[in-house]
Order: structure tokens, then C-alpha cells, then sequence
């Protein structure tokens, strides 16, 4: 749809239809994932599909029991790979791109869900040691958001917004002009 | 336009016109900015719209010299305020929540720029220090992206991808089935 749309229109979905996600859908949202921008086109990310009952399971326990996220069909953790960028960037690439960079790439799989016609939801509180141990992660790969996603169950939520007055500042933070 | 087009075309553009562009279309970067998700909705970002010459070759500096930054007409400074989650969830609301959900903002400018137009690019890079200083950010708010704004002279970047397969995995890092 067009973007203006979509940005309109996105939102959480916690609540999913028991139908499978095919596996070319999830395709497509890696797919536009990896085409996020990322500093030095370093792409600091790795995307861990999870299908298994189990492992979702497991994941929900991890994220303080939010058990939606065991019912989505499909779960893609979005991490990020904290040495891919390092040799560059050191402890900057390390710890500051790295997790802007793999944002960027979750949020992409976020406005692409909708645009397909999925739903979908981040989580991102959760036991971190948890869930690193549950995806095998090694140690120079850290967890960013839990995206479960789905057929819709449920209407996009549609959370207010602080006034675009509040957050925006000319030249100097806090000069309203 | 279509968001599947919007993807395929968003790239980096580091020339601009002289042309101003106007604070109407600055608003709607910002509007579709605020429109990011954020962990419980906290919208932790805010965002310092800079014209002035002086500052921005400050900022150019403070960037290690990207001297195409105080060419763009506008740069927006993307900066994540670290209290307005902490309450809520403190050390993982200021240190980890806040800088993906200022991410996400900083995405939706990049995207928004590109479906108006217009070009962009994202500026990571940059002495931290000197950066708050010229922006006068208190201690709870840190920058996260300056992005340069305006009508492009060059088109925009296309950089390879790595290619999905070593970035996907299944169920487990390292197990691609």
C-alpha cells in the first residue's frame, strides 16, 4: 500500500489466527529487513526464524510470560552480530551502531508485516540471558526484539501520541522559537 | 508512494540542492517520526530541527569533518531523552528501549524523506561531547542521529547486501535446516 498508508495504519497485533505463515511472506519481510540502512553498510544483524511450539514456548517464558508470543505462528528474533562492525567502528560500532542498526531492520519487519497483511508484535522485555541461551547465541550476537507474527486476530492498537510540540526543539534543545 | 517501491529506491544521498525545503515537509518527517512504535508507548525521542549555518557547520565538525552535513538545508538531530522510560523500566528503558525506539524514529525520517522526494543521510559518526554541547542536551538526553536533509543532486546510494542466507537462521543461531 502507499507508505503514508501503511504508517497510518501500522500498529501492534497481539492476538493471531491459528493459519501458518508461509514461508515465502516471511521471506519477504527479511527480505526488506536487510535492506535497512546500517553504518559502513556493515549490516550488523542476524534473524533467527522459530517455528517450533516448544522453543516459542520457551521464548514467552523468557519474556516474562507473554504468552501471545507462543501463539504466533511465526517468531523472528532480530539480533544483533555486535562483531561485524567492530573491526571498523571498535566499541562505537559495538555498542552504539549495532543496536541502531538491527533496530532499524526490526522496524522493517514491522511496517512490511502490514503491508502484507500480517500482523505482528515486538517484544522487547524479556530475561536477556534467557533468551540468548534458548537461540544459541553466541557471545558477540545479542538479542534485540522478539517480533511475533501472524494472520490478525485482532485491529491493529492505535496508541496516542505526545504532541509533536513537545519532543521538537529549533537549534537548542528546548528553544521553541 | 508504494512501500515496497519506497524500499527498493531509500538510499543514502550525500549532495543536496540549494532549494530550502519547507517546514511543511519538515513536519511530516517529524509526524511520521513520532508514529514509531515504542515499549509501552513511552516515545522516548526527541528532535532538534537545525537551519542555522553556524550550527550546522559545528555539526559537521563535531562529525568528523562530513562537511556534506552543513550543506544539506536542514539537519535533523534524532536524540533519545533516557527519563522518559526509566520510570517505568529503568536501566533497560534508558540504556536499551530508548535507543531502539529513537531508531525506529530515525527510520521513519529516512523512509518519509524518500516517499516526499526529498534525500537524506544518516550520520552516526560524530564526537559525542561535541555534539551535545552544540545542541545544549541535558545529561538525560543523548543524541543518536543527525540527519541531513534536502533535495538530492546525486542519486541515491545503493550498496550490496549480504546475502540472506548467511543472516537467517532457523529455530538456532547457526542452524539454517
Amino acid at each position: 500500500m502507499e507508505f503514508q498508508d501503511l504508517v497510518r495504519r501500522r500498529g501492534m497485533v497481539r492476538a493471531f489466527r491459528p493459519d501458518a505463515v508461509p514461508e515465502e511472506l516471511v521471506r519477504k519481510l527479511l527480505g526488506n529487513a536487510v535492506r535497512a540502512p546500517s553504518a559502513g553498510n556493515l549490516q550488523p544483524w542476524e534473524f533467527i526464524i522459530v517455528r517450533d511450539e516448544e522453543t516459542k514456548r520457551r521464548l514467552a517464558q523468557a519474556a516474562l510470560g507473554q504468552t501471545f508470543l507462543a501463539e504466533a505462528p511465526v517468531v523472528i528474533a532480530t539480533c544483533r552480530n555486535m562483531e561485524r562492525n567492530a573491526g571498523r567502528y571498535g566499541d562505537r560500532g559495538r555498542e552504539f551502531y549495532s543496536l541502531i542498526d538491527a533496530s532499524f531492520a526490526t522496524l522493517m519487519i514491522l511496517l512490511t508485516a502490514r503491508n502484507e497483511g500480517l500482523g505482528a508484535c515486538l517484544v522487547g522485555a524479556y530475561r536477556d540471558e534467557e533468551v540468548w541461551r534458548v537461540l544459541g547465541l553466541p557471545e558477540h550476537v545479542r538479542s534485540v526484539g522478539l517480533v511475533g507474527v501472524g494472520w490478525p486476530a485482532e485491529p491493529a492498537t492505535k496508541a496516542e501520541r505526545i504532541p509533536l510540540a513537545e519532543v521538537v526543539h529549533r537549534e537548542r534543545f528546548g528553544q521553541r522559537r
